[in-house]
């Protein structure tokens, strides 16, 4: 038996739809057929040669599939539910080695020293199907693995395992207190995500920004109370309105989620003394931004990056749109769908901006 | 009765010997005889010009002194030791009205926004006695006391009010978990102390970095496990050097006490990832320095900057110089000594940098 995957061969490159055999079933491991793939910001960085991949690779991490093949072991997810033929899963970005400095010694499996990432590794070895446009995809030990409730859409399910889960980290990281006011800046996924946990987190006034109206308007739906085209108001107005919003004394907390470094010396700017800034969208390689030591320290300022997550944040990301679903159009944030001979016109789509998240079903 | 000062009238220009009347003594208020201040790198940078003051004004913010007058109601200090005529005393930097957002709703009274600081208020108004330069110092309601022992002298306590509290609180703002590694960048007199008070807390391996040869040997006596000359060593030599000494993964925490916004980038390349940076010497304007985003995020890094300090630090400052001082040469580091009258020699040679901490005794 075969497996279609779209193969990209590096930037400005048509994607190539190749045919990989399906791969032996180890221990801990499972087969997966996928039934949606979404393409994530970081998909587009390296399309559009921002960020380096190892080619010829299958792209995309964000996906739901269901199970083909169980291997020995792999028998139950981190709940504890079993699995079984047919089932329904997310599973984490990664897998890590469970062993190393990082896994062992700093609490960081994210950045385990062994990581497999999905979507980011090439498919030149065997078990090759280690990304999201293809009909299957490989899931190797060390993944955490949670089974999807039928109550859930394959919509609502896909962008939990990159976008939403790194939202469930970079919160609890950064720490949300009790009525924090808080800047949201960029209204994509991972922003409107943000602002729809922020309100369920018990934050005061959360300000969401963005260049796009569409956007925009979708963080008003996920609860933001003020929205604010920052291509419509320069940034000493949007500064003075933060300031305005938020009592006179800046943002308790500022999210970087737009992937612009020239937006976070202005986020700094909008925090409060004490503030807190948390930085996500940087994940290209070059994104410089110049802050004042002065500021920082006088204003006793917190700045945290962060990059995926562990396999908590992805069970308590799926909690979440179980609690919230009902509540919030997760649905309607995949604005266009593909398959998966439709690839390019889906990644030059994604980039146009003119589409919130495009799915390829394949 | 009168009190001489040296005031400080400009950068460039001499201070000026003058004479204030002693002010009548308020509730919660103590008059204070100094018996010595110490010149810090803060009162050095207003005399460079490098940052504003209220001018005139009287510097100095390191000081130990004794009581001469207590106002009604400042009988004990913060532990509930009874004060009197005579008692050498200790205070924080800083006095906070106790009401305001940031005293009462962000745990912050060491930005109130009502904060007057010792050392850094003009002297054209009553009770016109506001810095350490001088023979009497009026201190206010709101500041923190803490009655000193007699087994402490007073080279050993005059620089706990400042460099030593803000270390206890970058050093528990940052956390410092057993057997970390940690670079501290700069071994001034907030060097010194990182040191000294690291090895307590339970670090590993304590790699101390400067450009004066002396310096470095202080660091090393006061329990560095190493020290780099980065002016004999070049960045990427010096980073190896790190990396070699830290498992090859890099430093836990860095910490930066030199004032120098050009070594903040290259502090953040020595973290591990997941690596935390502790800003503490920027306190002057236009402190710019560059990050890569992109590194902060894929190595989650963790910047916190502080300014000031609590009450509790300086008491916690306290005890540990009286735990460690038989340990460790604090009175060694106030190398030079001078008189109210020769001012601007002690700030002449302390520019000079051939002393470690010059000490005025009125």
């Amino acid at each position: 038996m075969k497996a279609k995957a779209a193969v990209f061969l590096g930037a400005g490159k048509p994607f190539e739809i190749q045919e990989f055999p399906l791969p032996r079933v180890e221990p801990e491991g499972i087969l997966v057929k996928v039934r949606m793939s979404t393409i994530c910001g970081s998909d587009l960085h390296t399309w559009q040669g921002k960020r380096e991949a190892p080619l010829p690779i299958i792209l995309g991490h964000e996906i739901v599939g269901e199970i083909q093949e169980i291997g020995e072991g792999a028998d139950r997810d981190v709940l504890g539910n079993p699995l079984a033929k047919g089932d329904r899963i997310t599973w984490t970005i990664m897998a890590s080695c469970g062993k190393c400095y990082y896994c062992q010694m700093k609490q960081l499996p994210q950045k385990c020293l062994y990581l497999f990432k999905y979507g980011h590794e090439s498919c030149q070895n065997p078990p090759y199907l280690n990304g999201g446009l293809a009909e299957y995809i490989y899931i190797r030990p060390g993944t955490g693995i949670f089974k999807i409730p039928e109550e859930l859409s394959d919509e609502e399910v896909t962008p939990i395992n990159c976008a939403l889960a790194t939202v469930v980290n970079g919160l609890e990281t950064i720490g949300i207190e009790l009525g924090d006011n808080v800047v949201v800046q960029g209204a994509g996924m991972l922003g409107i995500n943000a602002v729809a946990m922020l309100r369920e987190r018990g934050a005061e006034k959360i300000i969401a920004l963005d260049i796009d109206q569409q956007r925009l308007k979708f963080a008003e739906e996920f609860g933001a109370d003020e929205v604010i085209n920052v291509n419509q108001t320069n940034p000493t107005e949007t500064l003075s309105l933060v300031k305005d919003l938020t009592g006179g004394y800046g943002a308790d907390v500022v999210i970087e989620v737009s992937g612009s470094p020239g937006v976070i010396s202005q986020g700094i700017e909008m925090l409060r003394v004490g503030g807190r800034y948390l930085l996500i969208g940087t994940v290209f390689p070059k994104a410089n931004f110049m802050l004042d030591g002065y500021v920082v320290t006088t204003k006793t300022i917190t700045i945290k990056g962060i990059h995926n997550y562990q396999v908590r944040h992805l069970g308590e990301g799926l909690d979440f749109v179980i609690r919230t679903h009902n509540k919030h159009p997760f649905n309607r944030l995949i604005t266009h769908r593909f398959n998966l001979q439709e690839v390019d016109q889906a990644f030059a789509l994604s980039a146009s901006g003119q589409a919130f998240r495009v799915g390829i079903v394949p």
